[in-house]
C-alpha cells in the first residue's frame, strides 16, 4: 500500500515530531515534510501551544527556502486539523498551498477532528492515504491520545530502586540510589510530561523541587500535590515558583488562607473521596479537564505509588535500577497482598535501556493480545 | 604482539572450549586447535573427567583427517598441562606431535602448572606466546581459576524474583513467576556447574529434584543441601538419586542412621559453627577440597541466600526478573539492616540479557578498578 519512499519520507516526519517532544504540550507532537520530485523541500513540527502546527511550520519552511508548494505531497505524522483552535485549521493551509497530495500516519482521535480533517482534503480534490507509521505516530503521544479517547491523561509512574526493589532504607535515606546517567533520563520524562506529580510523604521527607533541571527546556510542566489534610508547609520548595495545584480531601479554609497569603496563585481543589483521600481519578480528570494534561508524571513514594497502582490509575512505569542490593528498607508500592500468582499485576515491556551502570525497564498495562 | 591471524584461530579455540562447558568438570574448559600452512588441521576440547585433554584431541583430530602435525602450530586457550593427572601432560603430546609454535590463552593457576608447562614447551625448543584472549579463556572457567587461587569455589546464586523484588507470595507460593526461556536458562547454568546448592527451607518448602532438565547432559552435578538440624526427610526427592550431601551442625547419630538406612551413599557433613549453624565457608571449602567443586550453583530462598551474601560468599548473582508486581511477600535476601546508602553492596553488571519478556541480569562482586 505504501512504498518505500513513502516510509523514508514519513520517518523524517517522524523525526521532526520528536523535535516537539518538550515543547508542543498541550498539543499532540506532529512532524511534516513537503516532498516535490522526490526531494524534500520544507520540513516542521508543532510548536509551542497557540503557536504554528507542523503543516503550516513546514509550508513555510518551503516557501522560505524558495520552493512552490504546488502539487507537492505531505507527509503528517498525525491528521491535520480541521477546526479553529489557537490556530486556523492546517487543512486550509494545506489546501491553500496547493498541496496535491496527503500522506497521514495516525488518524486524530480529537472529537473536533477524528477523520474531518481528512474528509475535508479530499472534498478538495486532495489524495489523501492514512495509516503509514501510525503506531510510531501514536507512540509518540500516548497522553494526547489517551487523554482525546477517554478524558484521562497518560500516568507514568518513575520509580528508582536498588536491584532488590528497595526504594529507600529504613531511615528513609533514598538520595541517591541511582547514577548520573539515570538522573538525567529522568529529568528528559518530566520535560515531556505537562504535570509532575507527588505526594505529601515526598513533600515532607525530601521537599524536592520538582524541576527539569539539566536541560534547556522553554516550559516547565505544572506540578501538582496529592495532600488529603493540607499539611504541605507554605515554604515548601514545591510551591516556590507558583505553578502548582494541591489536591486535598479537606476544605479547611484557615490551611488554605495561610498558603494563598505566600502563593496568591495557589490552586487547592478539594476532591474527597468516601474514605475522606483524595480521589485519585477525580484529580487526574481535573488535570486533564482544567489544563489539558496529556502526561502526568509521578515521583512519589511507596504509599500513593501504591494507591494509584491499586486504584488502577497507572499507564506506565519507569523502573530504574541499579546493581546495589539495601536489605531491609522501602519496597516500590503499597500493593495488596495476593495469595496466588496467578492474581498478578502483569506489564508489559516497552523496552530496556542501560544507562551506565543502572538499567531503565520501562512497562505498560498488559493488554490482552 | 599478536596478528588478527592469531585473534582469528584463538577465537576458533575458545569455541572449542565452549563445548566443554557441560563436560568437563572438574577440568578446566579448554580448546585447541592446530594450524599449518594458514589452515586449522585439527580441533579439539577437554573432555569429561579422567579422558583426554583439548590438546591431545586436538592433535588426534589432525592425524585422524590425515595431516602431519610437524611444525604446525597450536593455539590453546590455557597452559597446557606439564604433569601427570588422570592422563600424561599435553606438553609431551605437543612435543611428540613436532609442534613448532604454542600460542597460548591463560596461564594455568594450578600450582602443578603455573607456568611450569610454558618452561618445559621452551626447554624443547618450541616458540611459546602466552596471553592472546586470556580474559576470554578465564571468563570461560571462573571456578576452576578461584578455586586454584584460593581453594575456594565459585559461588553462583541464582534468584528469580518480580519486578518489585519478591520471589514468593507471604503464602510462600513462588511457582513459577518467571517463565518458559528463563527456566531453561537457569536448567543450562545448572548443567555447567558442579554442585548444586539448596537449604533446607527450600527442601521442605517446594521439595525440588534439583536436576539438569531439558538439555541433553551426560552428568547430572552433585546436589549439596545446608541442613543444620537435619530436619530432612529421606523421601525428599533431592536425595533421590543418591549423589548428595548434606552440611549439618549436629551430631545426632539416629538422625542419621534414619538417612542412611535410605541413601547408604549419602554424605552427611557435621560442619558447625560457633552458633550452632552451618559454617558456610566450611562446606564449600570442603566441596573444593573434596569434590575439586569449580562452580558452586546455589537455588534456595531468602534465608539461605542472606546468609551467604552476609558471609561473603557469592561471588556472582543471577537474577531473573519477571515483568509483574506481586506486592508484600517474601524479597531476595536476608540482609543486614544498613543506615547509608554509601554502605549498599555494589555490583558489577556482567551482561542483561532478554529471556522472552523476562530478564536476566548476572553481577559479580564489585572489585574496585
Amino acid at each position: 500500500m505504501f512504498n518505500p519512499q513513502d516510509y523514508f519520507f514519513m520517518r523524517q516526519a517522524l523525526l521532526e515530531a520528536e523535535k516537539a517532544r518538550f515543547i508542543s504540550d498541550p498539543n499532540p507532537r506532529v512532524g511534516c515534510v513537503i516532498v516535490k520530485n522526490h526531494q524534500v523541500i520544507g520540513a516542521g513540527f508543532t510548536q509551542a501551544a497557540g503557536s504554528h502546527h507542523a503543516e503550516v511550520m513546514a509550508i513555510h519552511d518551503a516557501k522560505q527556502r524558495g520552493h512552490d508548494t504546488t502539487g507537492a505531497t505531505a507527509y503528517v505524522t498525525l491528521e491535520p486539523c480541521c477546526h479553529f483552535g489557537k490556530t486556523p485549521p492546517c487543512v486550509d493551509a494545506l489546501v491553500a498551498a496547493g498541496i496535491a497530495k496527503v500522506l497521514v500516519g495516525a488518524t486524530d482521535p480529537n472529537p473536533f477532528v477524528m477523520g474531518q480533517g481528512i474528509e475535508k482534503l479530499k472534498s478538495h480534490n486532495l489524495e489523501v492515504r492514512v495509516g503509514l507509521l501510525a503506531k510510531e505516530s501514536i507512540a509518540l503521544n500516548p497522553g494526547f491520545m489517551k487523554r482525546m479517547q477517554t478524558g484521562m491523561p497518560w500516568v507514568r509512574l518513575k520509580i528508582a530502586s536498588s536491584q532488590d526493589g528497595i526504594t529507600a532504607l529504613s531511615n528513609g535515606q533514598s538520595q541517591w540510589i541511582t547514577g548520573e546517567q539515570a538522573r538525567l533520563d529522568g529529568h528528559r520524562w518530566r520535560a515531556q510530561a505537562s504535570v509532575l506529580l507527588t505526594g505529601i510523604g515526598t513533600v515532607l521527607a525530601d521537599d524536592p523541587q520538582l524541576n527539569v533541571r539539566g536541560l534547556a527546556v522553554t516550559r516547565q510542566p505544572l506540578k501538582a500535590i496529592i495532600d488529603s489534610k493540607l499539611e504541605i508547609s507554605p515554604a515548601a520548595k514545591i510551591l516556590a515558583t507558583g505553578n502548582a495545584i494541591i489536591f486535598c480531601a479537606t476544605h479547611d479554609t484557615e490551611k488554605m488562607s495561610r498558603l494563598f497569603a505566600v502563593h496568591p496563585h495557589l490552586k487547592i481543589i478539594p476532591v474527597p473521596n468516601a474514605s475522606g483521600k483524595v480521589d485519585l481519578a477525580a484529580a487526574l480528570k481535573y488535570l486533564a479537564d482544567q489544563f489539558h494534561a496529556n502526561e502526568v508524571h509521578v515521583e512519589s513514594g511507596f504509599k500513593l505509588n501504591g494507591s494509584l497502582l491499586r486504584e488502577g490509575c497507572v499507564d506506565e512505569i519507569l523502573h530504574y535500577q541499579a546493581p546495589i542490593l539495601l536489605g531491609p528498607g522501602i519496597g516500590l508500592a503499597n500493593l495488596n497482598t495476593i495469595h496466588a500468582l496467578t492474581d498478578a499485576s502483569r506489564w508489559q515491556v516497552l523496552d530496556r535501556v542501560n544507562l551506565a551502570s543502572d538499567q531503565r525497564t520501562r512497562l505498560v498495562r498488559l493488554i490482552p493480545d
